[in-house]
């Protein structure tokens, strides 16, 4: 049986300020937690509602009845298993390679398909501004479907980070070279911005190359007086990406 | 005054089949209702909460209560505008361009997402399979932020449909040819399938050129016992509708 403390620890977890107090976060569903526990993350414990679901006898496994589960759960509709797991310290990044940068990336479900495409594309490292999205939100780690195992990601001051790094910083805006034509190196640092008002004025300055997204010249032509809205960042860094890493 | 009907006619529009038995929809939002205004839509009545939203005075227009709109309104937090618009008769499709077809796409918000990349590419005729989820779906409409009004979509049997139409015809899978190597004709039909289950069998069978995104070289071989997930739908028409429209 969980004690009453055990369930009132686990739904505070679900707010940032709890996550970051304690240093852990909650995972939830069957395919996520498996993912965590065959990843580098330290597991504090796994709240299952039958004992044989991932094949292994752990002392941090303890078997709940759904009632508690459910108690415990952030979800409408929760799942029959539960990880709490420790947040890492992020690694030492590698400066041989793409380094992607978000400057207040905002909407939970963008930051998971972020996490996503990096995973896909082998983009190991994510730098996030101190007012992006936590990557522990519930709703992110939904998103990202366990992904963030395989991306180490940190935040911090992005000021201070692209003022000591030694890495081409390319930015994306509307009136940036085209992607399809820049010269692309073999590593560097991308920052991609926030949904509504784009890379912030302070991190512009930081930033050595402005590309875009160019729209084909059909279409820039065609509606003259309506505006096409902008990609979706999350959009916008899938092609971002595929330019860099296309051969 | 609005009279209790009209308020019940309108939230039965929430619902696929009123939108159809009635061919009307609802549209939500100051933004996207004028997206529809200043397209070929065709307006049946336009609800404000304010009389000058628009600078127009035209018969559609009725002054409500903020109560009214409220009541009205799909969202929890109603705007101060509320459009309904007829379903318009898809335009005949040109066979010199690209055409996008789904194959049962589910998720409001990827449908969104996809009509927005549509707007943003130029494609401007998007054909969606009988189950692909309904376009005039509060969800996709917000997702489309108004960019709906510059794509004709359609419903239709895809068996049929592809099965008449004289155009090369490729679809999306995990084992396809590198889309960065194939060939790309000037025009095409591109087939993105559903979110769990790819492109159908049937479907599948009449796809004359399978393409998929290749993974990273680097990346294929570095986590070899963990299954890194597939992009997201709307992610990887992203990427193709990219890599048909590059030069």
């Amino acid at each position: 049986m969980v004690v009453k403390n055990q369930i009132k620890f686990i739904k505070s977890l679900q707010q940032k300020k709890y996550r970051n107090q304690n240093g852990m976060f909650v995972v939830e569903g069957i395919k996520s937690v498996r993912e965590f526990l065959n990843s580098d993350y330290k597991v504090e414990k796994v709240y299952v509602t039958k004992p044989d679901i991932f094949n292994m006898d752990a002392p941090e496994m303890e078997l709940v009845s759904a009632g508690e589960l459910a108690q415990m759960s952030g979800l409408h509709s929760p799942n029959s298993v539960l990880g709490v797991f420790h947040i890492p310290i992020p690694k030492k990044l590698d400066v041989n390679d793409w380094i992607l940068v978000l400057d207040d990336v905002r909407d939970p479900g963008n930051l998971g398909t972020i996490i996503r495409l990096c995973d896909w594309f082998g983009i190991e490292h994510l730098v996030c501004s101190e007012h992006t999205v936590d990557c522990y939100n519930p709703k992110v780690l939904q998103a990202t479907m366990g992904s963030i195992t395989r991306v180490n990601l940190g935040y911090t001051d992005l000021t201070r980070f692209l003022s000591t790094i030694d890495l081409p910083i390319f930015g994306t805006f509307m009136n940036g070279a085209s992607v399809y034509t820049k010269k692309i190196p073999t590593a560097g640092i991308l920052i991609m911005g926030n949904e509504a008002n784009g890379i912030s004025a302070t991190v512009e300055k930081l930033v050595n190359h402005k590309i875009s997204i160019p729209q084909p010249a059909s279409r820039a032509g065609m509606h003259e007086n309506q505006n096409t809205e902008s990609l979706n960042v999350a959009t916008a860094t899938a092609i971002f990406l595929n330019e860099i890493r296309r051969e």
